[in-house]
């Protein structure tokens, strides 16, 4: 038996186990993700990124699974727990990495903060596309789709309550070919803030999700209801979203969990 | 900063963190226990335990906390898993092992399976003792609290729903100072098999709990529902009850998960 090590990370309370296999000797395959994702079977992640050699020009591949096994195009939070793993291991010296995705080249921004296991990660988002206000609109309620590389539906509220998110999460995703996100969205305690709870498609009801945040913030901007820079409140904690002409930035923290070594005859 | 290796393991889903410190090196507070149980932000399990040097002619003793913080007596779940990390790290040769815990003195039998993860292990969970049917009962329902060196309550009944379990399994434990575990069984589906769910106090429901399973077997057979060798099918399968006149025997599978290692700054 040969030992797997990974290390595992949480952004805003969204984890992630990091696979570094630059060698390219492992396989992420569905069964996989689910065995390493299973919170009492297994270790216990929202998803898992398996890092490999860099295409397309930038420093590394990322490749994402989410828990249930279905492969994921990107994830914010995930993306700052990666930097944090590659920087960690001295693939890269830093600030700067860049992160081939299946939903484009990822530029990030890494900072070191005052505790050791802690890194603040700006992440280039690329552009929100954010579709037309949907026929159900009224004053005070709005509903748009935003793709930001993968699938979003903000709906903004008054209020949302859990019953909201765990009756309307599944059921909107069902509806929706491939599934999609989606984002329960109030105004915020103060200006240029968001009250956001996420419904994440793969996962269920997540502490935060970054692409969720951008999605928010970009559907709140188009409604005149922020500026360009908002603070996006999620159950586990608050990220940046910087909205720009030409792309969202990302920025909150990541912290550094554990190592992890499995034997490699389970399952990976 | 030096690092703390635990092992992860799990009982039919049962999963805990072990830490091994015969050494006294290392203290195992409430809040070291929530952060590591911490699904999101810290490695994630039902509980945590310390080994330490054996006390009362025991091989090795037993501090065990639950997800919120809380001591516990005792785990027969818990206590397989520990059986496995101290056969594994070699301390004791093995199939028999015995353990100091709050409830006195346990003893273990292991042995090893076909797969290198797994091993069998039968645990003297001590004596049952199990208390009047309370008022309530019915032909076909019944309510007994089993004491097993911690605090059962057992409902049968001809069926459970999800509801029941989540909302009597909290109202019950807090009815009851100090809290007490709660099982609810189903008899079958064949003979002398009963089918349970378990609300753990400290945790919530569970995938199987050891000392739930002895306490819903003890009970069933003072209701002459089944014999003195009991099969308890639990949401993460299936544990065997041997109940003797000088006590309770469970047997059951650990399997190891991975290692783990963290670094002392972050709490332990």
């Amino acid at each position: 038996m040969t030992a797997l090590e990974l290390t595992k990370h949480h952004g805003l309370g969204n984890d992630f186990l990091v696979l570094l296999d630059l060698d390219d000797r492992h396989r992420l395959d569905a069964a996989t993700a689910r065995a390493l994702c299973d919170r009492h079977r297994g270790i216990g992640a929202d998803g898992v990124m398996r890092v490999t050699e860099g295409t397309d020009g930038a420093d590394v591949t990322m490749q994402l699974r989410n828990a249930d096994g279905s492969e994921a195009e990107l994830s914010g939070n995930g993306l700052r727990c990666l930097a944090q793993a590659v920087l960690d291991a001295g693939v890269v010296t830093g600030p700067n990495l860049s992160v081939a995705t299946a939903a484009g080249v990822r530029r990030l921004t890494v900072r070191r903060s005052d505790h050791d296991d802690v890194v603040e990660v700006s992440v280039d988002m690329g552009p929100a596309k954010v579709g037309p206000d949907q026929p159900q609109a009224t004053a005070d309620r709005g509903m748009r789709t935003v793709d930001m590389g993968n699938p979003h539906l903000v709906l903004w509220g008054p209020a949302f309550t859990t019953e909201d998110v765990l009756g309307l999460g599944p059921q909107i995703q069902s509806q929706h070919a491939g599934g999609i996100n989606v984002e329960f969205v109030t105004v915020g305690p103060a200006p240029d803030e968001l009250t956001v709870r996420i419904w994440e498609r793969g996962v269920g009801e997540t502490h935060a999700c970054g692409t969720g945040a951008c999605a928010a913030a970009a559907a709140a901007h188009e409604w005149g209801l922020v500026g360009t820079g908002v603070a996006v409140h999620q159950p586990g904690g608050t990220a940046l979203v910087e909205l720009r002409p030409d792309g969202v930035t990302l920025t909150g923290p990541a912290q550094y969990v554990a190592r992890v070594q499995i034997d490699t005859e389970q399952g990976v």
